[in-house]
């Protein structure tokens, strides 16, 4: 099945308004749904229709039945480990962002080469010297870094890491990074979602392009 | 003019490559470009298009051409004040990006209610007690929030911001904001940027959907 990247975004959207629903609300409409996102109803209804979950007319969606459709079709319970590489601020509000595990996203530890940093630990992740990264992604047979280092070391890390064993850097640095074809990079482009956002009174943009 | 919000990002990704180019590479070819990004050059010449710049054939795009074209686009140069609102690892992280001034994003000052983060200053920019917000919103015509708070606090606060005049909500928050209808809301969706990037090989994406 071929879902749009937009498409699992605002899936995982969708997820965190049922989750915010008061127990008793059994039902939500498309109209509610894309309300609060301030999109179309009939993008929303498209996109649920990824998962073969039938709304009623007029009663709308079961919530519950909803939101475990999101979460098989995503995957949310299918668990991944992760480090996290470069255990700054950034990387320490990753650490702490706890509603990582509740999609997938099991953070094990963290690197740095900050003595200060290494051996402390954040939000029950220890933070471990950059020099046990290579054995450690092997011994833990961990797929998954998230880079968090400074723009001016993320190339040479990302290079490490691929070489590592990593398969998957999500990538929070500004800089485009470099890696062999069987690693696979998401960039983490805050200025992309800074311009987008702010620009659309400028430039007419058309958000459902899909 | 019409740039779907994918164009707009991968245009911010052209950047960060010709911004990391070494000095004496005049040009640069679409194939180039598509192969650091891992997608089709197709693609490539087809965002470029939206900026009337003219690559040849054979020599590629010239990058300081290229360059200048994006910034104008994107408005770079047209400087946009912001507060971040939550001086946490993650606000303090987007307060030391050093980056977000060289796009357009200039981070005026923070916001939280702990008296030990209040009156210290982190990259130059100093923490407020959330009491002054609605005051400085208006003496500085700040137009733009960054919301790094805890998410359940995120939506009272968010009715707050919006009272207190401003525009664009950058939330970090896993949560969906209620706003009216003039407030504009990004939802910096990280569960959904981990779900597209690594679920790639159980559900097949489609990344040039636009």
């Amino acid at each position: 099945m071929k879902i749009p990247d937009h498409v699992l975004n605002r899936l995982t959207l969708y997820h965190f308004i049922l989750d915010n629903l008061k127990e008793d609300e059994i039902n939500i409409s498309s109209t509610k749904i894309a309300q609060l996102l301030d999109i179309d109803p009939s993008q929303v209804r498209k996109d649920i229709k990824y998962l073969n979950n039938s709304g009623k007319c007029r009663v709308g969606y079961n919530v519950k039945a909803l939101k475990i459709s999101i979460e098989r079709l995503l995957g949310f319970k299918q668990v991944k480990d992760a480090f996290i590489v470069g255990a700054g601020n950034l990387g320490s509000a990753l650490a702490k962002y706890t509603s990582f595990k509740d999609y997938g996203l099991n953070i094990l530890a963290m690197f740095d080469n900050d003595p200060k940093k290494i051996g402390t630990t954040i939000n029950g992740k220890e933070v471990f010297d950059f020099a046990k990264l290579g054995n450690l992604i092997k011994r833990l047979n961990v797929e998954i870094a998230i880079l968090t280092v400074p723009k001016e070391h993320a190339q040479g890390i990302a290079s490490y890491l691929a070489g590592a064993g990593i398969k998957y850097i999500w990538n929070f640095a500004p800089c485009v990074l470099e890696v062999p074809k069987n690693v696979k990079v998401w960039n983490e482009n805050l200025i992309g979602s800074f311009l987008q956002f702010t620009n659309n009174d400028e430039i007419e943009r058309n958000n459902n392009d899909d």
